[in-house]
């Protein structure tokens, strides 16, 4: 831990002056001053910050394991237990020596075997970001991103205290850049944040103008600075310059300091490295440069990189520079799409692995599951009739998957099968908790099935009982209706309520491997659950539902959706409530994926770059056959475009939101041509160019076609470049309607024409795309041994845009974070508790519980969040007042007092934010006042980023 | 430094029982017990010795620059500095840990930038072999060997006394084995022997009968146990079992021990080693086995290296074997040649690189005359009228040369330039010496010249000098006669000896750039110089003393040879003072080198590997165009075979040694075959499938065709299977005849017929033979952009086989060590002294004064050595007794004192041996006592091997 003095992440205050001299400048690197944190500079020298880093990809060609122990050097030569022994080695040999470490979750292993073996490092080594890992930007959600970055700061706090706070966000390898990350990463104190991939025009046009260092607004909607972060872009990505690398996966010549030798090469090598430094300083505006000195997974033998840069520093600081005066440029757009070059946009990674990407939401939603029934079932939910266990598997799992080649589909298959399999295995471990609590809280110890694959309507207890309940476990902090399908076998059911009142249930013809579906609404209370009992009343063969003919429309009372009868493709949209109605179509079309071999360039579609071969996609099929079903509970029309590509359209009695249900899959490669499917919907809206996108999920961003908001684009790819991350929903609009899409899974899309908008679905391709992956994107299993098949829902509202908010942001929190349901076969106890919520009362609109969770023994993380966006809704994005009285509003469980929280009146901000449990924010007035029990002055007030 | 247990060479002491349960052994490792150097061992277990080793080719792929500080690791990935540097960490951090190193040539320069830093080893690390290098066993003369093991055992030494005495001698690379080599070692005074290479069927056969481990009878001559050398076979080469390697460079799995892990895996690799463990002790008689944990290069990184070793021997210490009854196999003959499969024979690097090899020859007796002229020049020596300077940069480049890839010609062609230049630089540094000292002795600082190009008669001084002088100096101690050829442009000379008596000389038209050639004889004085001045006394054409005929013969007191007046060939041989003739042919012969493309096998022939395309050498012409030449001093037939092929046979008139200049090159490649170029003598001898190569240059060993002394072979390559290292001489015989060639390098040869004797001179091939160099041995350069030209002589002898080692002993040391001429342009000054000589008397015929060269700054080494074999001379191979007192014998100079060296009278044994200076022999009988000036006892009683 430092001295206070500067850290090479903060440059640009003071007023220091532009160098007047830049033939031969003089240096002062930040390794030979002192031993403190941090070297002296020299305000009137050109001050060269080398930083030795390591890049450590949780999980990408190996798994995370692999890397970890440096197994399977065969695919990639990778050893994080080697790297961080060899740094912290070499750290203790020399007080001047620096290293930053990024990654928690491999320092968290390395420190919990080798930790009694250590001394202290006396600021020799820096913690960065220090997050689980270094998330993806793109496909994740703001709330595993929290979480993520909650547990690997909370590690270091309490390992390291103050000394261990990183103090500078460090995203130096994703792929563009989120503004919400950016958000975030403000909101919980980082000094400053820096990166190293943005679009190669907006570089360009930065490194000219000398505008490599900017001050990000990250926030339409917090008041500054909330949302202000100092955004460094770094020189060379996060590569050592030309020439300069010094580890043992590197070949550049060591420096050969002795006279005696025909290789003696000091003089050559302090020659180009003051003209790299020089060169570097006519790019940017400070008398302050850095070089990131390492790269991914370097360091494993420190002592070659180390060697060297003790002799570098030796030699160059035996020559001699100037201020300069810095005026910072602000940014309030986001860092997407991303281009290294004119026609390799890095936007195909928004849909890669569309499974993957569903499983992890999937996941996230039961972990918050999972960490809401742990608080609530108190010290039963860890110890119980199932057993013993806790959410740590799974909050692990979940921490590793937002690595920005885990969620993201930039990992080798065999390690996108590893994520898939460290989240199931979280899942099991949660499994207990959750049978644990749910039994505290019922007071039935009844074993509890858990139907995981009722996504492709499997579920062997409702298929074969006679009798079973259902248990609807809601993590939302307001009421929810949710539509329940189970694969049953018999041909009439008696649904009933937790108090005993029969519900309204349709069976038909199943599309899975039982012969029926049962259909039913149940409600569910805020952080609670509600009981429906299920009874078979007659076997045989489901009454005709279906009608062959497609109706002209499917509506309810709020919307009603019509077909044309000739194509069977939708044709209109109507709100009934607003009476607006808009031209609708939609259809599947795929793009051909660019093969490389092409005269403009030879970049094929992989698993990071789209690049459609023609601009115009292929139509899967003009019309699509259909079918349609109308009961009382849900409205269906199904459609089948082709072998490997249908939908059904579905309206739930009581929804406002129009449900689209693709399946595609498995896509044909045949005839050798890799294929992108996307959904267009096209609308008579006057859209002007201009589309929404989310980013993270929390705010929406306007996206405008041909254009960036900071600089001049020169537009080289027309649909790839026009690409942009979905993670939770996009929007068109103009004065009186906006149609809003909320997906499933994060992915990519675009408004290419006027009142059209595209979401890319599916990918499979053929070719690598050359960034490091080694394999084309070819997803087949031993289940889908011809090829994935994916399975997702775009939910479809139509609004007036000043009101849209009131129904998209409810809605897709809803599929963020969805029900659970758990089943019990037979008759439950007549003592059993039907029915259960963790809150006296649903939170106010405005409000989201963003996080329930155990923290310490004796202690739990609540996070609320005001989760509208500024000027998005007249009635939502006020102030809003909560009340955490331990007696009113939150009423955890009966076995938990709150008597020790701060409780109280609060009022969260008048726009979007995060109310942060237990630590302080960076805005003085919002200072965290919500805790569990036991909370303490002393975590208040440590100095790590927010959790 | 240990505690004096037995060390892992040591296994065959004792009366150990055989193992009677081999099903699943259970074991000790030797790094887990005490902190003392040796761990433990139980008598009643399989004792597993791991033994962590690197091996670090003082030069292959690389310059031994390059591989020392890790440059150019585009080529190979090796650097020494880290190796050392991470191995001492890991050592320090547990005191179970142990390391061997080896070659000294890196450890003295890494001892020399890093010692201040060292802390005691406290035994962990241990030196074996600790020569400046491993060297080559076919291609290096005894005496280049000697003295690079003084190097590097002396720098152990000095720098850790006791502790840092190696105590095995440790050759795992080189290609095939000498019995020399194992003579020396035992002589040095070391333990064991181990190495890892012998001819695949000699290894099966030890296999199957147990026999790995042996007892080599290293000579003929030295009375046992001197020259007994305990020798042992490495299980695997000198690498790691399969799936054991845990080297930045290998993929095996590490140990993967957190059993939370879906990749643990402490059971499999336990159980993978059980298993490895008890197979390899099936094919070796003791319970004590060897794993070598290493190999080239590694431990750059070595925690990867001990992180899981000291894993593996907690896991396997974790689960439990016995005795056995030792009998170790006697082994008179070499491991010559060494075969790794049936068409794999590893003779070609016994000739590759023949420039390379008779450079590194002259070099020696260059470093041998800069040692000699140190002593005897004493203090003027290094610092004098020519400057300051010493043999250190000589002695180094030397002992480089003699690495198993430097003179054995197998490395990257860059690294034999290098080697080449470092010999180069190292004369340059020996020329201030020698000009220093010469000034000295003689009186004279006037400017010497060095002729280095006399080999292609290029001597600018000579080629325009009116006037100059030549001083002749001899570093035999007996004096000797030479035959010297300078190219000029005048037509007639007078030459005055020493005593201004007029020589005998003859002027004749030259080979090379200068019109003229000048031949006289000279003479010069034991261990001493004699000084002969020329002037100039007519220009224009030489008389015309070429005869265009071919002469029936060449004759002189001593020889006569004739020729066939229809091939220009030779036709017989006859020794005038016997009176014995035999009939002999010569001719020139090219193999032609296999590609690779042969349904047998797809081995090629390269840098290491022999193998022929067809065992029938093409003849490169029947006949040859020749011109004579008779003058008093010389007698010459030219003969031409080819434009690349060329042949001068040379009488000197007082010579016993009929000469064989040969100039084979470019060798021709436009046919796209390579070639192996040999010359074959057919003689009358009836030597019935035996002849005789010499070891290393000191004892003679017999061969015979298709057989193995100790072994049953199967012969499966004809001629590459029969051929065998020639360092400096080979013969054939019979009762009555043999004929000996004495060669002026290493070069390989073979009698393929009965009475038939040949030596391969050149090789040029096309393709790389796939053992790791990875280019084919095709030699061009800016001087010889065609190819490689080499020229060398083969001098033959003829005599009765009884005394035929009283000619060719004497020879082979004038070849060896041959005179140095220096040249002074115009009158030398009249006090000049024209003649000197270091010795009082020549030394007896028997006694070769090896060594003598400045050990401290008041001491000095001398070697003297008996240099005949046994039984090979009735007068010679008798005791000799010789005079070491400093009044007597030895003279040095009159600025040495011999007051405080152990003067007096010694007998050197009944045969060949040595009798080293300064420190003890084996033999407590032959405990040395000569020395130079301020001996002291100290060092002759220290526990390093013998200097």
């Amino acid at each position: 831990c430092g001295n206070g003095t500067t850290p090479p992440g903060q440059k640009t205050g003071g007023a220091e002056r532009m160098r007047a001299d830049r033939a031969m400048p003089t240096f002062r690197t930040p390794l030979k001053a002192t031993s403190s944190s941090c070297h002296a500079t020299m305000p009137n020298m050109l001050n060269v910050h080398l930083v030795p880093h390591t890049h450590d990809d949780v999980g990408w060609l190996k798994t995370v394991d692999q890397y970890y122990y440096g197994d399977r050097n065969d695919i990639q030569h990778a050893g994080v237990q080697y790297i961080l022994d060899s740094v912290v080695d070499q750290l203790l040999k020399n007080p001047d020596r620096r290293f930053i470490y990024v990654e928690t979750a491999f320092f968290f292993r390395w420190w919990k075997q080798t930790a009694p073996v250590l001394v202290s490092f006396s600021g020799r080594l820096e913690f960065v970001n220090g997050g689980w890992c270094m998330s993806d930007e793109a496909t994740t959600h703001y709330s595993a991103v929290i979480d993520q970055m909650t547990m690997g700061l909370r590690f270091l706090n309490e390992t390291f205290g103050p000394c261990g706070r990183p103090r500078v966000a460090w995203h130096i390898d994703p792929f563009g850049h989120a503004r919400e990350h950016a958000s975030m990463f403000a909101q919980m104190g980082y000094d400053g944040f820096f990166f190293g991939r943005l679009d190669y025009q907006d570089r360009d046009r930065r490194r000219t103008d000398k505008d490599q260092e900017l001050l990000w607004r990250a926030s339409d909607s917090l008041t500054p600075p909330m949302a202000d972060l100092f955004t460094g872009i770094l020189p060379n990505g996060y590569n050592p310059p030309d020439g300069f690398c010094w580890d043992q996966s590197c070949d550049d010549p060591p420096i050969r300091d002795d006279p005696d030798l025909e290789d003696y090469n000091v003089d050559d090598v302090v020659n180009r490295f003051l003209m790299i430094a020089s060169g570097q300083s006519l790019v940017y505006k400070t008398n302050h440069i850095i070089m990131t000195m390492g790269s991914d997974f370097q360091y494993e033998n420190a002592n070659l990189w180390y060697k060297n840069l003790d002799k570098l520093i030796h030699y160059v600081n035996a020559r001699q520079a100037n201020g300069s005066k810095v005026n910072v440029q602000m940014r309030l757009d986001d860092f997407f799409p991303y281009a290294d070059n004119a026609h390799n946009f890095w936007t195909g990674y928004f849909t890669s692995r569309p499974a993957l990407k569903r499983y992890e939401r999937l996941s996230n939603s039961y972990l918050q599951t999972c960490n809401q029934l742990e608080v609530l079932g108190g010290p039963f939910s860890g110890s119980g009739p199932f057993g013993h266990d806790d959410s740590w598997t799974m909050r692990r799992a979940m921490a590793v998957a937002q690595h920005h080649d885990a969620v993201s589909g930039t990992e080798k298959q065999h390690v996108a099968n590893d994520y898939a399999r460290r989240l199931a295995d979280g899942w099991q471990h949660c499994q207990v908790v959750v049978s644990n609590s749910l039994a505290a809280l019922s007071g039935s110890s009844a074993k509890r099935i858990y139907c995981d694959n009722l996504n492709i309507s499997v579920c062997p207890l409702t298929e074969s009982s006679h009798k079973f309940s259902v248990n609807v476990y809601n993590p939302l902090a307001r009421p929810v209706t949710w539509p329940v399908r189970l694969p049953v076998n018999g041909t009439a059911y008696t649904v009933l309520d937790a108090n005993g009142k029969p519900v309204d249930s349709q069976v038909r013809k199943n599309r899975g491997s039982a012969a029926n579906e049962l259909l039913f609404q149940v409600q569910a209370p805020p952080l609670g659950f509600s009981t429906y009992s299920v009874s078979l009343q007659r076997r045989g063969p489901p009454p005709a539902s279906t009608r062959p003919r497609t109706p002209p429309a499917i509506q309810n009372k709020f919307l009603r959706a019509t077909f044309d009868p000739d194509t069977g493709l939708l044709s209109s949209l109507s709100n009934l409530e607003t009476k607006q109605t808009i031209r609708l179509t939609q259809n599947f079309y795929w793009y051909n994926a660019s093969d490389g071999n092409s005269s403009v360039s030879n970049q094929p579609s992989g698993a990071y770059i789209f690049r459609p071969n023609s601009s115009t996609p292929f139509v899967i099929s003009r019309t699509a056959k259909t079918e349609s079903l109308q009961t009382s509970v849900v409205q269906e029309v199904r459609q089948w475009f082709s072998p490997w590509v249908s939908q059904v359209v579905r309206l739930y009695a009581d929804s406002r939101a129009l449900e689209l249900e693709w399946t595609v899959g498995p896509l044909p490669v045949d005839d050798d041509l890799g294929k992108e499917v996307i959904t267009r919907l096209d609308t008579s809206i006057d859209s002007s160019g201009i589309f929404y996108t989310d980013s993270n999920g929390r705010e929406v961003l306007q996206r405008k076609k041909d254009f960036r908001p900071t600089w001049d684009l020169e537009q080289t790819e027309p649909i790839a470049g026009n690409y942009y991350p979905i993670n939770s929903r996009a929007y068109i609009k103009d004065d009186v309607n906006q149609l809003t899409v909320v997906t499933d899974r994060s992915q990519g899309g675009g408004s290419i024409q006027n009142g059209s908008l595209e979401i890319m679905l599916h990918r499979r391709l053929l070719y690598d795309d050359v960034r490091g992956v080694g394999e084309p994107l070819n997803e087949t299993s031993d289940v889908f041994p011809e090829g994935l098949v994916a399975r997702g829902r775009l939910l479809l509202t139509l609004d007036r845009p000043q009101s849209a908010a009131d129904t998209h942001r409810p809605l897709a929190q809803e599929v963020v974070l969805q029900p659970l349901l758990t089943f019990t076969s037979g008759d439950l106890h007549p003592n059993t508790r039907l029915e259960f919520s963790g809150l006296q009362d649903a939170l106010p609109p405005a409000v989201h519980l963003l996080t329930l969770s155990q923290w310490g023994e004796d202690s739990v993380l609540l996070r609320l969040e005001h989760q509208y966006q500024s000027g998005e809704s007249k009635q939502h994005t006020q102030p809003v007042t909560v009340n955490l009285s331990d007696t009113h509003t939150l009423s955890l469980s009966s076995t938990l007092s709150l008597s020790r929280c701060r409780s109280g009146t609060h009022t969260l901000p008048a726009c979007q934010c995060l109310l942060v449990a237990w630590l302080h924010t960076v805005s003085p007035t919002v200072t965290c006042q919500v805790a569990g029990r036991s909370h303490t002055h002393t975590h208040t007030h440590t100095h790590i980023p927010n959790l």
